[in-house]
């Protein structure tokens, strides 16, 4: 048995497009529809009941055109509007938040995972709470870095500003290497973290750098592949999955500028994403 | 919307009874039932077709009590048998391979894993081949270690003969600890491995052993906890989380001797499963 319906991604604007590019790495056959907010984006400053709103317009949209599965690929949205959103429709709806939180949960050898995000996301302590979930005796550090959207809404993936912003921003859980090669660790040694998630969806497009910064001994692991690996699962176990050899589509939906969207996912990603459409949501508008 | 029916889990023995514990750990509102067929184990020697009949008549027994949710607990059954269960039965059926080797590729910093598990389950390959679907440019160092599982049936998890067998066990993957502290290892340096993953339900019950051995360097991570964790997702995604606040029952099944069952279950876990009852299958019989 097999579906060949496309998977339906949601993100208030392009950072969602990281968890896009995993789920066509990870299920190659699987046909995707992308809707990005754009019109509407940051959700980080929306109050609950905004977010509740365009998130349930949104996937009223991908639900219209009859997708199988629905990712929810922000986290703003995932945070405050996932429990309603499962109770509207009868597709599986997948966040990003609970899979990223078990793999570093599972990942931890010495029981501390750092965490950075967005000040919003750190705000929501929702990650802090889906690790301890998954592990009540994992201390979990959350920080917040708000230079690191901007480098990449700006095109800015490596380089020697990247290398210095990411280095900052992680320097209070991950110290800074002396010139020796030691680390010099501004926090009581014992709470030095060995796996660090990244819990923004823009952030594995700096990964060179984050990896580079955190060093052999922490894994870094991205909410963006733990997603895809469930959403894989999740399509296998309740035989959902696309028929092996088709031709698979994929097309991105805007509702914001068309052209912008373009550009900015072009150079965040190259060629892969150009089939972007406009879209009106709610569509009765 | 919560879906009170118990989970059903199924193994050939007692070795499923790890993924039960976590089970209960990361979902203590739900009830489970857990059957082992202890009458017909192992399954490693059994051909691939006893195998599948085996496992359906078992899952008929599950599916007739009305579980809302089936875990295969056991290897070689998820190996063998895991598409055509899913393929027979309407509710979500989840095996052990994916959600273990789903969370070792994620939680590699150096894209070097080893496997440990039986005989049987290295050479059908089938966490080698689940962890090149995660990512084909992790390295995959599978190792079959059979001193083990019969440690953990003759209820040794600890002391000086089980840190012995684990360190030998491990040897080959780990290299061994020199008088100095520091690591001799015997394959080439670049072949070290920096996550380990439990691929045998049994060897939970020696990770205290299989940590220590390890070191502090190597993520262990084992295939009940992810299991687990995959379930809990499975069934938020899915809308069947038990009520918060129940009363949940665990009841454990098996086509063997009850009184074996119950002491094997006391030895290696304490007090926690001792609800068990006598099961024929195929109830028909």
């Amino acid at each position: 048995m097999s579906d060949p319906r496309p998977i339906g991604l949601f993100d208030s604007g392009v950072g969602g497009l990281t968890v896009l590019r995993e789920v066509v790495r990870r299920l190659p056959d699987e046909s995707t529809i992308y809707l990005g907010d754009n019109g509407r984006a940051p959700y980080g400053t929306r109050s609950d009941d905004e977010v509740r709103r365009f998130s349930t317009e949104c996937l009223d949209e991908l639900a219209r055109r009859d997708v199988k599965a629905i990712v929810v690929a922000c986290n703003t949205s995932t945070s405050v509007a996932l429990p309603d959103l499962r109770r509207r429709y009868d597709v599986p709806i997948l966040g990003v938040v609970r899979p990223g939180a078990t793999a570093a949960a599972l990942a931890t050898r010495t029981r501390r995972v750092g965490v950075i995000a967005t000040p919003a996301t750190i705000r929501s302590h929702a990650y802090f709470q889906a690790i301890k979930d998954e592990n009540p005796f994992v201390e979990v550090y959350e920080h917040a870095t708000p230079e690191l959207v901007p480098l990449v809404e700006a095109g800015k993936l490596r380089g020697q500003e990247v290398d210095d912003a990411v280095r900052r921003s992680l320097a209070p859980l991950m110290g800074s290497r002396a010139a020796d090669g030691e680390w010099v660790f501004p926090l009581p040694s014992d709470a030095r973290i060995d796996t660090l998630l990244l819990a923004c969806t823009h952030y594995p497009l700096l990964s060179d750098a984050i990896v580079a910064a955190a060093g052999d001994g922490v894994a870094v692991i991205d909410s963006a592949s733990a997603t895809a690996s469930v959403l894989a699962e999740l399509l296998a176990v309740n035989e959902l999955r696309a028929p092996v050899g088709g031709r698979p589509l994929h097309l991105q939906l805007t509702t914001g500028d068309v052209e912008r969207f373009r550009s900015t996912a072009a150079i965040l990603f190259g060629a892969e994403f150009a089939s972007v459409e406009p879209v009106v949501v709610p569509a009765a508008a």
